[in-house]
């Protein structure tokens, strides 16, 4: 732990998503934040603020030169993380790469490969992995207690932001693609892609739509992905054989609520037709709703102490760059099939 | 008008959907309710109570030979309604079915057919498309306020009640394939069906799934149809480009909400690109919300004296025959794509 | 239960509640309904419905010469509660009376000596003490899971309906004064009441206000009433020392949420000040949420069933008139605080 | 407007508080924040954090002597507001106070008249009044759309935090007392005081309580304020005799509804009773909600900018010193109230 406070880290790109990474990582005690950059260092500035001591600047180079800089964390747009990802790791930096990990599974795999060969962490940021509510999910689902996953389903919709250059579900599917990544148990991984969309606005890309993971085990993981819709939802249920479990990142009260309901089919007997054990053995199961308090933390603080702590720890983070190429596997087979007018792609073995 | 009290009624069928049918049209003052039948003549008399005057039999031939009864309400399964409707109307009696309008497309089309040869009315009981939500819905589309339809989103779930003779599918879908088309106009009509559903139970019918409808024009029309779900869920979704509006069943205090939000697309050129009009060119609308005060009256009141008016005034229904049909029609394109694991199936004029 | 068929059961009056008294009497399997009675006898023919074998009456003195009559409902308004029901006592008629008893607790009392001087059952419908909720707080509360009761704090507004001979204390707090009256402990009685209430239409009767109930051991149940709401709001908040629960009857998927939150107090060491263990000694406790699964049994049916076996069984139904009376009291004592501007008035031993 | 960039601020206190005016004032292009001062200088640095050029200290003659600072916000316990904005206001700074403005009436009315002799601003951070919902109140009330104003009720209850030297009265009413400050029409101004609290804990100051405002015309404004509550609620509900207002604080979709309903009495004949017109005259209007879109601004952000501005305009501000001396008497009656049992104690003219 001794040498946690000399972590010295830089983050790159100051766009949307790039001062949220300024806030956490200059309040956390297991780093220093060094420099800030951006293209247009005004915005790098004003990420930083106008009574900070952290140096700002728009030429990289400053900070791969920097031996006091550690780590860096990438916020730049897609197109642009082998590039910037790759000269941080050339020139010995762990790195840490807003999502999507790369704007193709070539470039992702590039990355990764770089990354084992140098022995360098690589970190992709998944923030919603880091929530209190998915650590929860994740516990309930490996310690059994949801059962089988029979399905999920997640509504992802609000009015905007239009992204100009990728469409509405390499915007916000990875969020689902990531929460799913860290929780389905293996038999219960993606094995195919169907996907249809709209685009009701002609601007060239899908503004809204509907993708489905079908499981393995015949279950399916369907994600409602939005800019057109005139109320946020943040929702995810998980239809499990033993619970049911809902998380409404909206509701501030009550985020998680774990049900015990279910229909339970009572006759085994393989012998009997599916009709007649549907029709004569199945029971409703309307049990009690518990809600698990869960603390107040900053999901994206959790990432930062992740990664801090993976390079001192010389370990793998919880969402590594091989979480990352599962999302972009997906999502370009996702691509695939929105082309196929929903046609289902099969998934080589992620 | 004089001879609306004259108009005799008869109710078959007392399973589940009949007592609501036998209760609305003894509270009706436009109508005499002569006869209830069942097979199980106990279910029959459950329906009317201990203290009716309503006669109850088990045999349809009372109703059929009943020259006092003009029109008879069917609730019986879907696999009888060719059976019992076709041989109402041979008796010269109108008939209202409880949805689906039959069993398959052909069966439909046969009553269909036989009802305009004889002249007598056939509706089917899309109780939705009466609801004080949907008549507004409808008067918002057609009065041009929601402007062009991008997308209608539908989620109907709720834990049970499993059927034994159709999936999920053909026990939900019907609900919102008759609200749709209720409201859609021409220019958004459906042109293509998807659907992927699971079986978690292994009971060989789908339990939850997701169906398509692909919107000449390009929009979606996409329902969310399960019995495994925790929470009763019954929202509908309109994205417009003029107004967008959520209907939520569940929500007694305000069912619907009317939303002055969008996204606009400024440039109307179209020498630019799609990118560059989407990224230059695009306005966000965040205006109020309005939520009219709706009637409390209950759906299946109104379809009751729309089923007399029809009768007494000698038109068609709302929701005639031809509109269980166009259902039933998406109905069955919906299995075809399940068994090609959803695959676009273009459904043929409606 | 061989005798439980036969009690007979007339309802006299049929204005707002009456029909649901008639409709829950005519499908008990436990009782007959013989008679209902109103002085606009087409009010009591709407009430049975058109096709009704039930008896209809304008003349009391039908149902009290009728000795197939054992039981009466009364809904008729407070003003003759004493009247008709002391008619029904004197001919030997077990008697159920809507809320409240009587128009005054001298009436009240006489309806309670009159009928355990014959030894007839008397009990008043405070039907809220019925539903599933209540009952399950009753349970809580006397099982010691909620602990010592710090507050109680219930909200029952909503639009009209304005009553022209009470005000909208005697309207909506009965509901709550009867639950209060089911569930708080001996130690948590009632001592003193203080009432505020506003009239802005002029009409010379609150339309809404405040009743706060001073409980013995200092805390307060507290019972906001409106007939000016926009919203129509139903909850009842309960702090305990050990759990808190918060019943929201509009909230259908959830109407029970059991808290395990509190503030812990820990020095109980007495020698210190009350500010330095403030100070000092708290804790706060954040738990779990729970929600018990509730049947949907409607009250009023459970209502008629602890009438007919509080009649069968010989013995005080579960709100028997002494209930009812207490919760005069209450109203009485309001009144007199309203016209004190607030004051506290001290309630006699209940 | 040449010297707003001139306009030099320090902080003075940064415990609960303080620091959300840190973040405020430095974000804030209109002033420089040029010291953060607490008695406990670690708290301080950590209010600036790590990487600032703020300036800290624990010693108040650092920012008195300092000619660069013109104004101070002062973030410090109650019971030293008045010696420390004294102080402040002696060496010619202009001042914003935390809420409540002092410990006792005759310490604010002390403040008052010093700034007003200096010729200095005196501001009460009263910041629910800069909230945009609160805003469009004071727009709607003043402008009529409203009506006459029935009553108002205010629930403020979550779980803790206790404060150890005011009661639950002093902690959260003065929110509800300055925004009822902000919008109540000279008509319906406060005239009386009633109070009623528990103190289950015996900490020796209620923990929970509720507070009515007697108003002029005969309305009462109502405040439930209570530190064990198992939710979060922050609501205001406004009944006017055109419209009603629900102001949910905790509904980020929806904040504001406005709804068209209400009860209207048709009569304005003087010559009948209350009871005649009451029964014959009444009608109900169930009209349309509406939720204007508010803006999405920080309400402290708006209070940086309105202390700022009422110094470069050398005006009062929205929410002055006297309007803090208002809330101070209210909340001393309160207190008054409190020790007699809940007695209306009669308001000297605000």
């Amino acid at each position: 732990m001794q040498t946690r406070g000399a972590i010295g880290v830089a983050v790159i790109g100051t766009g949307y998503w790039g001062p949220n990474l300024v806030r956490n990582i200059s309040s956390s005690s297991m780093c220093e934040l060094r420099w800030v950059c951006d293209l247009d260092v005004s915005r790098a500035e004003s990420a930083v603020g106008r009574y900070s001591t952290i140096r700002v600047t728009d030429d990289v180079e400053d900070i791969l030169s920097d031996p006091s800089v550690h780590a860096v964390a990438i916020a730049t747009p897609a197109q642009t993380h082998l590039e910037v990802a790759l000269s941080c790791l050339d020139a010995g930096k762990h790195v840490l790469v807003e999502k999507p990990l790369a704007a193709t599974v070539a470039e992702a795999e590039k990355l990764v490969q770089v990354a084992e060969d140098l022995g360098l962490v690589l970190m992709c940021d998944h923030t919603y992995c880091y929530t209190p509510a998915v650590q929860e999910i994740r516990r309930l689902v490996s310690g059994g207690e949801i059962g089988e996953i029979h399905y999920v389903d997640s509504v992802r919709t609000n009015l905007g932001l239009l992204q100009s250059d990728i469409d509405v579900f390499w915007d916000l599917a990875p969020h689902d693609l990531a929460i799913l990544d860290a929780f389905l148990p293996e038999c219960s991984r993606p094995v195919a892609v169907s996907a249809l969309g709209a685009d009701p606005l002609g601007t060239g890309l899908a503004c809204m739509g509907y993708l489905t993971l079908h499981l393995e085990g015949g279950g399916l993981a369907h994600s409602h992905v939005n800019w057109l819709s005139p109320t946020k939802v943040r929702t995810i249920t998980i239809g499990g054989s033993e619970r049911m479990v809902v998380w409404d990142d909206q509701n501030l009260s009550q985020r998680l609520s774990l049900y015990d309901k279910g229909v339970d089919v009572l006759d085994s007997d393989a012998s009997v037709s599916a009709a007649v054990r549907r029709d004569r053995k199945v029971s409703y199961r309307y049990g009690d709703l518990s809600a698990p308090a869960l603390p107040a933390t900053e999901a994206l603080s959790a990432v930062v102490t992740e990664f801090v702590e993976s390079i001192t720890e010389k370990r793998a983070p919880l969402t590594d760059g091989r979480a990352g190429l599962r999302v972009l596997r997906i999502l370009e087979a996702t691509s695939t099939s929105l082309r196929q007018n929903g046609a289902a792609i099969p998934l080589a073995d992620l």
